[in-house]
């Protein structure tokens, strides 16, 4: 199967709504502190494809959900995502000049500014997750979950662990094992959590959640494989950064450890997975399905 | 006035139920991580005065609520303000060695294990904000208003924001106007949220908490010049850094601009002013009248 123009303009309507959203959301401050909102609208609108907002909105309607009302929480997991970029390229973390082809916050800023720009857009998308116009819509215990969800997969169970074990890894033989640990904290846990957030605060099922879960999972484990082969053999412009960066900073990769051939299987059986676990949902999942293909395709 | 023995058994009391909560709410991870929560757990018990989350027991049982229930919002507060002096310490913010007398988090580990770390602790906060036994004990809306609150009191509405014009002061001359700004967010605001956060979950009228934001803010400040004069005037085996640092830094700081007595003055007159903003409370505010003594007495 290959994407169809139809899920492109999807993409392209959701992605403007989302930037929209940010503009909206994260407000820019004036006066003595205005460098820090500019250095986080700067990373937040670097070119981000804007996965986990999308599937926070698709998440929804697979369970019959307005995607409107979830923009605060759209904007929260990009805030989360972007600020985890920012701090990633920091020199004493991957030491990155270069994201999406262009120059990662502590370069345009510089790195004081980059660490306050994370920890803000960190800070920030817990006071969106609170947003009143929330609470207005959604009953208030569920929001608590949602914050719940959140913040234990961006935090020591989920997204900080993974890229503490990631560049503990660094230049070390790692097991099967550790490698699934590094994706699925690093990687899988936030996407999870982006497809569930939605679902979870229009009153999904149970079974719902439990199916949408194994989707979220599967296309994380997925992104995080593409993610590394790209780095091996994708287009240094469309890049937009240096390839092969990982292998010379000898990181844990799933190519590394199972070969390009085995990384590419892996990612088809994953993908096959996560279609398999959207099986009990209709029509209303299509954007769903069309968004796992979309990660598997994404210029591999 | 001066202290009593009885407000020091208090005090000692009170930061022992906290580092048993610390120790019960914030895990340590085993596995490929555990370097993470190791550096975390480093710096929450290195030596603080848990000011912070004395503060929320303190708060709260000025009108009336029990403390015991708020033991998650507590450590919740004292993980922020831990993250802050990590990420606050690192080479690329004030570069210190030493905090308290100890190592600092990226001396005793390295740097990017401290920016993790304080990730790690930003993050968790939010985890403990929406710990299940707060929620079986207050109701959900009440909840979300004190996340809403905090995230505004640590971000870009407060701390974060704060820290960034601290930043961009150093060397420069500063007005009146930029140093309350910087005092302002960088510690008022925490300060000032964690004295209402309790009160609000115990369901403290409208007034109770204007009273106790006015008197968050008096002592917030003060704390900051009491901050300002003991790194001119402090005994360096006390305070566990070099005397004369935000001097050597050219910080903006209260007695920079207002000399030493000046500072000392202003410090008294928000003392007063905390206490007068507790004048409609009885003997339940007898903690949070001393603690506004002690945050001006300590080592003045």
């Amino acid at each position: 199967m290959s994407l169809s123009p139809a899920f492109f303009d999807y993409l392209k309507a959701r992605q403007h709504l989302i930037n929209q959203a940010l503009t909206r959301f994260v407000p820019r401050l004036s006066g003595p502190a205005a460098r820090l909102t500019e250095a986080m609208h700067y990373s937040l609108f670097a070119g981000g494809k804007r996965l986990r907002p999308i599937l926070v909105l698709a998440g929804a309607e697979a369970v019959g959900g307005e995607p409107e009302p979830l923009l605060p929480v759209a904007c929260a997991l990009e805030c989360i995502h972007t600020y985890s970029l920012i701090h990633d390229d920091l020199p004493a973390m991957d030491d990155d000049d270069l994201r999406r082809g262009k120059p990662t916050c502590h370069k345009a800023f510089d790195e004081a500014t980059a660490i306050l720009a994370g920890d803000g857009l960190l800070t920030h998308a817990f006071r969106l997750l609170t947003h009143e116009e929330l609470e207005e819509r959604f009953p208030a215990a569920r929001i608590l979950a949602v914050i719940r969800l959140i913040s234990e997969a961006a935090g020591l169970f989920g997204m900080v662990a993974g890229q503490m074990a990631d560049l503990l890894a660094e230049g070390k033989k790692v097991s099967p094992e550790e490698l699934f640990f590094i994706h699925r904290h690093k990687t899988a846990a936030l996407i999870r959590a982006s497809v569930l957030a939605g679902a979870m605060l229009w009153g999904a099922t149970e079974e719902s959640l439990e199916k949408l879960s194994q989707y979220g999972w599967k296309i994380g484990h997925a992104f995080q494989i593409v993610d590394d082969i790209l780095d091996l053999t994708g287009d240094e412009k469309t890049l937009g950064k240096p390839v092969g960066s990982d292998l010379e900073k000898k990181k844990a990769t799933y190519p590394a450890l199972f070969g390009l051939e085995g990384a590419r299987e892996e990612a088809k059986k994953l993908l096959n997975e996560a279609l398999e676990a959207l099986s009990p949902f209709g029509t209303e999942a299509t954007p769903l399905r069309d968004i796992a293909y979309y990660v598997l395709e994404r210029k591999l």
